[in-house]
């Protein structure tokens, strides 16, 4: 057995803003320079992708994504510079709770 | 903003057998003595209920309840003492997680 760690992340009212789901979206954005295939790739609808990052950028007051025509996408979306840094530090962030809490779990169900 | 942790217990194949409802359902035994009210006034059905704990059960190799005829209980459910022990050593390295989570989210997003 093992412990598995989920974060999320929510505003002030409790409501979930961000976890892998958007993480994911996001990355393969960078990777594909389209938020319709990666949430294809998914399963998810396009509408479910767009509302996930639209909320999540309304959380953090930027935008994740930004629209390109042509240029080093060759047209589609783009990570913007903050968004990319917020998700580096966000993977950070969860590497190294998930560090953190397998060195705890070992200590506590050490096997 | 602020992130939550979640903490998942699965088998070697990563099928989830424990977590905060089996939790919160022992420890709802522990207190009132039955699975049944304890179920119920978390919204789940009994039967929903105890396949969560006999799952667990399975997996851990030990019961977490055991049926009582009058004693301390008065009938109904106990926790075994093992079964309380491994919940104890769980609500540990629960509280622990959260703490060293907490301390690197002030430390990724300080605010």
């Amino acid at each position: 057995m093992k412990a598995l760690t989920r974060l999320i992340f929510v505003d002030d009212n409790n409501e979930k803003f961000f976890g892998e789901g958007p993480y994911r979206l996001l990355r393969g954005v960078e990777q594909t320079g389209s938020l319709r295939a990666t949430a294809m790739e998914m399963g998810m609808s396009y509408t479910k992708a767009l509302k996930l990052i639209t909320n999540a950028e309304k959380e953090l007051g930027f935008k994740f994504t930004t629209r390109v025509v042509g240029g080093k996408c060759g047209g589609g979306s783009c990570l913007t510079d903050e968004g990319k840094a917020w998700l580096d530090k966000y993977e950070k962030f969860r590497e190294a709770c998930l560090e953190e809490n397998k060195r705890l779990y070992h200590e506590y169900f050490g096997e």
